[in-house]
């Protein structure tokens, strides 16, 4: 009998993951997944599984990860680099990370944050921000949810270009790609989104370098990973004005710790990881789907490999 | 000699337009308005003019609102009401008022108020919110904004309706009119935006009654007129949970008050009548081209009519 196992790191969500997954896969057996290795089974459906979980179960034949990402798979140094993982971008995924995007970037676009500090000022003062027409904005990554989020922002008016690694062609969005493409990305882009895979490649990609070269008065936007920020050299670009704002979405260390410096920072707006949250709902028919497609053929719509990195 | 005269209520701002306008209609005598009356005008270019100015200029041709409403014309108790009233609705205010409505129904629908409020309290907690297509929002007013507004949020992906006096079709927009049809579009509406024009008709429509027809927990925004709000039912409203917050660009009195209960009301967001600010440099090509096109035809893309009240 074919078996899968889901490991969410609580216990609470596993279970209901599993009940979810059960009715939704007759035939299959679901459990939480014995992080000891027993029994043996087919699938994990995992975020962030424990170093060599995955390895003391042999018989696994595809990993899925529960989000668009897979580093916090990768992250494992026993992972079974062999094994297809499978990735969950369902339509409600990319649909929330293209609500996320439209929504920080217009707040960026029309100064949100200092209408809303006037607000608690009690300041009547209007602000004149150019129309979108007028307003540079930049997308980093332009897998699945990067190029839905980019045509939004297109959408929407806004002067639009998207940065990839290899080349990719949005409809109204200005292309750039490669290391020889990023320094005219950057120096055009006013409102920079990163929606990159973490890779070794974009690891601390967000760094003073990169703030330097957008334009004075940018404000950037990671709805990527954590580890694609310098999170000090955020700070020192805010303070001395080269950055007028910042949200973001991901963090080095999730939940991010009381005292840390960005909760207070006045231009930072932070969220606590939900520009796409998958939640067992919603996400659980995309998990099943992959399973069964994967289980028929071979393969899956959405197929990440370990040694590329996403 | 044609003659164009200015009112904006303020001197130096006036001159801007005075100076633009100047440039875009070469032959064409542009002035500050002189509220005496004196000399004779052909067109007056006003916001908000003093009672009894227009009707000093008897050769008036027609009345030029730098605005999408010509409420703040009607005011005029003296106002020659044959007069035809251009509005002014260029592509910028058009685009503005979009962004606008965007980013404020995107910000209700994924609570950003809660979120910002717990970033203030450095609380990490995942707030999961319906994707766009399972949130009902509408839009009060299908005129030649409010039905552009309506296209975007669908375009979003909201499940979005429209109502407004007459029947108006816009695409992908569930269409309800007349007294008739507001019961069922208040039933259905979450996300509820007000760009009504002020009239007899829609003076306090956004009151007790209206709030008590709209799902438990809705929002408002109002980017149409301050007189089409009752403001202590709105607050009545919030405090009882009624409405689950509110969005204000426009208020019975502008400047709103330092001392004004909105400015600090937890579940209320200020702006200050900025949705479609019309700067002089975007604002002057269109009310020159509507001057200029009512100069030679005797009409223009948007008239209004003072006796129907827009």
């Amino acid at each position: 009998m074919t078996r899968v196992a889901v490991w969410l790191g609580d216990a609470a969500e596993d279970q209901e993951w599993v009940d979810l997954l059960s009715s939704l896969l007759p035939g299959i057996e679901v459990m939480p997944m014995d992080t000891a290795g027993a029994p043996d089974i087919d699938y994990a459906v995992v975020w962030a599984p424990p170093a060599g979980a995955l390895a003391r179960h042999p018989g696994l034949k595809a990993i899925v990860s529960v989000g668009a990402g897979v580093d916090h798979v990768l992250r494992d140094p026993e992972l079974p680099k062999h094994l297809p993982i499978l990735r969950t971008t369902g339509p409600d995924m990319v649909q929330r990370l293209r609500e996320y995007v439209a929504l920080h970037v217009l707040a960026h676009h029309r100064d949100l944050m200092t209408t809303d500090a006037q607000q608690g000022r009690a300041e009547w003062k209007q602000l004149v921000t150019p129309v979108a027409s007028k307003r540079r904005v930049g997308v980093m990554g332009l897998g699945r949810i990067g190029a839905a989020c980019a045509r939004t922002l297109a959408g929407l008016g806004f002067d639009t270009a998207g940065w990839s690694r290899s080349p990719r062609e949005v409809a109204g969005v200005a292309p750039f790609h490669g290391g020889s493409g990023l320094h005219d990305f950057l120096s055009r882009t006013e409102i920079l989104v990163c929606l990159l895979p973490l890779t070794d490649q974009t690891r601390d990609i967000l760094n003073a370098d990169l703030f330097a070269r957008l334009p004075r008065g940018a404000a950037v936007i990671n709805a990527g990973r954590g580890g694609h920020l310098v999170e000090a050299d955020l700070i020192a670009a805010l303070d001395k004005g080269q950055l007028s704002g910042a949200t973001l979405d991901v963090f080095r260390t999730e939940p991010m710790p009381a005292d840390h410096p960005f909760w207070q920072h006045p231009r930072i707006r932070v969220t606590p990881h939900i520009a796409s949250y998958i939640d067992a709902a919603t996400g659980a028919s995309v998990v099943a789907s992959s399973i069964l497609a994967f289980d028929r053929n071979g393969t899956a719509p959405d197929v990440a490999d370990a040694n590329r990195g996403y």
